[in-house]
């Protein structure tokens, strides 16, 4: 299977890194919207403008689409799937109903096959949510992420004046996790579920009392929370925060027996050192079901829903039912 | 949806509570190999014997088998699926591919749906196995069950001379569990991944000791793990030990990067207060993807590994898309 990388930050190289070990899947180009020849990619993949990928049309099964949910994805996928079976990662939760349906048209009417919102939320998390409630429907279910990087709120602490350099990590709070996973089934606010803690550098002479105040009062980002602030020297900053860790958990709990006696609790959980080479890997799993879908003629537009677990492996159903059923 | 339950045992009983407390399905009947009049179910549900089950033909639209693995289902679940749409709790791990193959040619030849296999371990264990080892090829995952009631091995108990009742339980190691979370990916024999805890009810002036021995020295059974045996009273078993509770714990940990040089660990862990009724729940889940697909005209038998998550649950795409992604 020959996999096109459409854009080349950190979740196309974790793609190409994908791609490269797997057993079944090879790189047929990057394609970017910066000049080719500025861009040298980790494994010698050759890189080409984003301008001349339907020249390469016959050499590409699935296109692997590594832009940002805010701009990019709204444009490109539905594009892109006029011409190619694509994957992409669009994770704007709540537009995802209006995203499917312009990829849906797009794929639909040429006969091509598209996945949005492959990943771990959306994606994985996904599949946990709808399994457990599914098997529990008398139940609630429960969403922690973290510890890990939010780039968001990083940049937002970045944006403050006398703010040099900055690091967010979402933590997710024990004693949460324990009152859900007792079957509680206990009401969490959002103070309550994580708290937000900040690594960060200030300029020479900058106000510290006055960034830390700017921070913890932050409306949307920070107001809500319980938030720890360190300072800490550039040096330190490169050290030991330059991981782009992330995780989290999805539990839910929930009861059977015709009088409700007995609990149940189901928990999935993630411990990332790269949110980008994670995500980049169930892209390239969901881009090896969406060949296949493909090549059975199911044309459209699909999500991590609508893919049954056999397709996301190089394994046959023979072999998958003797060695992993 | 209408179901029908097969055999009217803990899994039957768990059935039943399943379908009551879902949305969409009814129950049309259960069916017995005994004297119906002699059992009462807990609904209220109508009783009839397995002899007559094709005079309900037209009533019902999938049958859940709840026979044991070792000598009713090879027979049943290929004889049902003649007739009817079916799904079976086959666990039996080394003989699926044989059960599958007669399952499939019952089922192909008249136009019917099964799935077997359904359940946590053959089931959800088995889903995660599969998405973990998708997702990150270059690991390797485990599977540690409990803490729970291990019927077989505590039947092994109760067949020893002086022994009047005995519930066994298998427990995970910890330390096993931490050193698989840490991603150093281990070897561990079976000693070092799970203990054995018996608790026995000796008869009067019966010799402990013997009992003890035979216990631990038991071949296949104990012999090659930690085996801790308490003796405690009748009246210490049915109050702190009559329930059934199991789970357990699916971990893959796996590198991505070039140079393999992120450690990532995805784990999925259940614990169920009632073995039975989640395996219950999961039947009942699956009963309706295996109606949808019959519906669509997928005939055939299939295995969890078949099945896309949306077709589990009650709710259509759209809502699917809104509400859980």
């Amino acid at each position: 299977m020959k996999i096109a990388i459409y854009g080349y930050g950190n979740l196309g190289r974790g793609v190409e890194a994908a791609v490269i070990n797997s057993s079944d899947t090879e790189l047929c180009g990057v394609f970017t919207r910066r000049a080719p020849e500025t861009v040298k990619t980790i494994s010698g993949t050759k890189v080409y403008h984003v301008d001349d990928i339907l020249k390469h049309k016959n050499d590409i099964d699935v296109v692997i689409i590594c832009g940002g949910s805010a701009t990019d994805l709204p444009k490109m996928t539905p594009e892109l799937a006029k011409n190619f079976n694509v994957v992409d990662s669009f994770d704007t939760h709540a537009k995802i109903p209006e995203h499917f349906t312009r990829v849906d048209a797009a794929a639909s009417e040429t006969n091509h096959t598209a996945l949005i919102s492959g990943g771990w939320d959306p994606g994985m998390f996904s599949i946990n949510r709808l399994y457990a409630s599914a098997i529990l429907p008398d139940g609630k279910d429960y969403t922690f992420w973290g510890k890990g990087v939010s780039q968001g709120h990083s940049d937002a602490i970045r944006r403050i004046d006398g703010v040099k350099d900055a690091k967010q990590y979402t933590v997710p709070i024990d004693e949460a996790l324990s009152a859900v996973r007792s079957g509680s089934e206990p009401e969490l606010n959002t103070r309550q579920k994580h708290l937000r803690e900040c690594f960060v550098v200030a300029e020479d002479g900058a106000d510290k009392a006055r960034i830390e105040s700017e921070i913890k009062t932050m409306p949307n980002y920070f107001a809500d929370y319980d938030t720890i602030v360190h300072f800490i020297s550039e040096e330190e900053l490169s050290r030991d925060h330059s991981g782009i860790p992330h995780g989290g958990f999805v539990i839910r709990t929930g009861k059977t027996g015709i009088n409700h006696e007995n609990n149940h609790v189901i928990e999935y959980n993630l411990k990332l050192d790269s949110n980008p080479e994670f995500t980049a890997s169930v892209l390239v799993a969901y881009a090896r079901a969406i060949n296949k879908l493909y090549n059975r003629g199911q044309y459209g537009c699909k999500t991590v829903f609508d893919i049954a677990p056999a397709d996301l492996s190089p394994l046959s159903s023979e072999e998958l039912r003797k060695s992993m059923l």
